[in-house]
């Protein structure tokens, strides 16, 4: 089969013509990819908590890539043409808005803030605006806010599901393809795109881990954790 | 008088309750404060630029805080409560687009560029969308937005007259500030707030011959040739 592209985490083969194969790799990365390990098992992991969720959204009738899985690290999805860019959705400051803006770690964003980023590791994935996007003919604006409007949606059900679970979704990542004229969700919903921590304790379940230099098997188990609470629920 | 604050290129004094001064100092700064001098005389051409810039802007129809001149380097202003933001628009790609975004010197933005930073030396003023600023209290989207309409007016104006110096308007920077439910037009227009070059020659006539390290001087005959040049169009 042919691989049409890879990335960090994973390998994209082409399936047939409106069909690819996403295989989630064990790769875990950090600071734009500066930082790499192996982490075994975690593909798996990864590839299983996104088929979990991404068919939650589809319950919810948003529309994602997913088709189905061909093995335990490998998810069928629909070909999309991905949009290099990525859509972020802060809960609670923490990460690099704490950084590049004057807002404390842990300040609550009640309406949530959305941002848009340009995948260029080189160029440690700039802040997008309207403008910028659709110079550069990653979307119009139009488009921007039907995919603002599509996250909100994936916040409310990626916020309620990880409450059952006892945690507290602080942001997270998603990536958007174009089939034909509609914008669907694609790549990942993953714990390496989406932080959650316990509320009291503050613990933190997800690749943040990883940033802050934990061991690999702390990571490995806390991806376990999460899968497995989730399974208990949906 | 009182002086109620004090900026890297301006003093402003409260002359009334509803009016200020504004005296242009004779520095020259770049890379957020990083590297500054004294050219002697500089205040006067920013003073100057700047009162028939706002004149010609107001005689457009746009609303500026400009009132008129207590002395040479002195302008009276309407006393504005000022939105520490940095408002850009691009028509040519040049400065920090070029090394934040894939986008390569001289590049056209038609329709132009708008960005919004946050006026934070200590931060390199980051780039701002409207989830921020609405969440910082800069600004609401309705707003920013129309804020955007009267940055393209300007730009419209600016544009028309630099042309008549044969010139080219590669961007400008203005800022905004509130009086009552109004938002007008603030701060300054001069060399140190815009890019203009010779179309032909792109000989430089504004600030970047400072960033760029040309001598005191020749900073200083380009302003001067600049507000030369305007006297004689407006």
């Amino acid at each position: 089969m042919e691989k049409i592209s890879e990335g960090k985490t994973k390998e994209v083969f082409l399936l047939d013509n409106d069909h690819v194969l996403l295989r989630f790799k064990d790769y875990v990365t950090a600071g734009d990819g500066a930082k790499a390990d192996i982490i075994d098992g975690k593909g798996v992991l990864n590839a299983q908590t996104s088929a979990l969720l991404f068919r939650l959204l589809e319950r919810e009738g948003i529309e994602t890539h997913y088709v189905g899985m061909k093995d335990e690290r490998t998810m069928i999805a629909k070909r999309l043409n991905m949009i290099p860019v990525e859509v972020v959705l802060r809960n609670y400051a923490t990460g690099s808005i704490v950084k590049r803006l004057p807002i404390k770690e842990g300040e609550i964003f009640d309406p949530p803030i959305v941002e848009f980023f340009l995948k260029d590791d080189a160029r440690h994935d700039p802040l997008l605006n309207y403008h910028h996007m659709r110079y550069l003919k990653l979307m119009n604006e139009e488009e921007a806010r039907y995919i603002e409007g599509i996250v909100q949606r994936v916040n409310a059900v990626l916020t309620k599901v990880v409450e059952r679970l006892n945690l507290v979704l602080y942001d997270f990542k998603l990536e958007f393809g174009r089939l034909g004229n509609k914008l669907l969700v694609g790549d990942e919903i993953t714990l390496d795109a989406m932080r959650v921590r316990e509320p009291q304790t503050q613990r933190i379940l997800d690749k943040d881990l990883y940033r802050r230099g934990y061991p690999l098997e702390h990571v490995k188990s806390a991806y376990e954790e999460f899968l497995g609470r989730l399974r208990n629920v949906v």
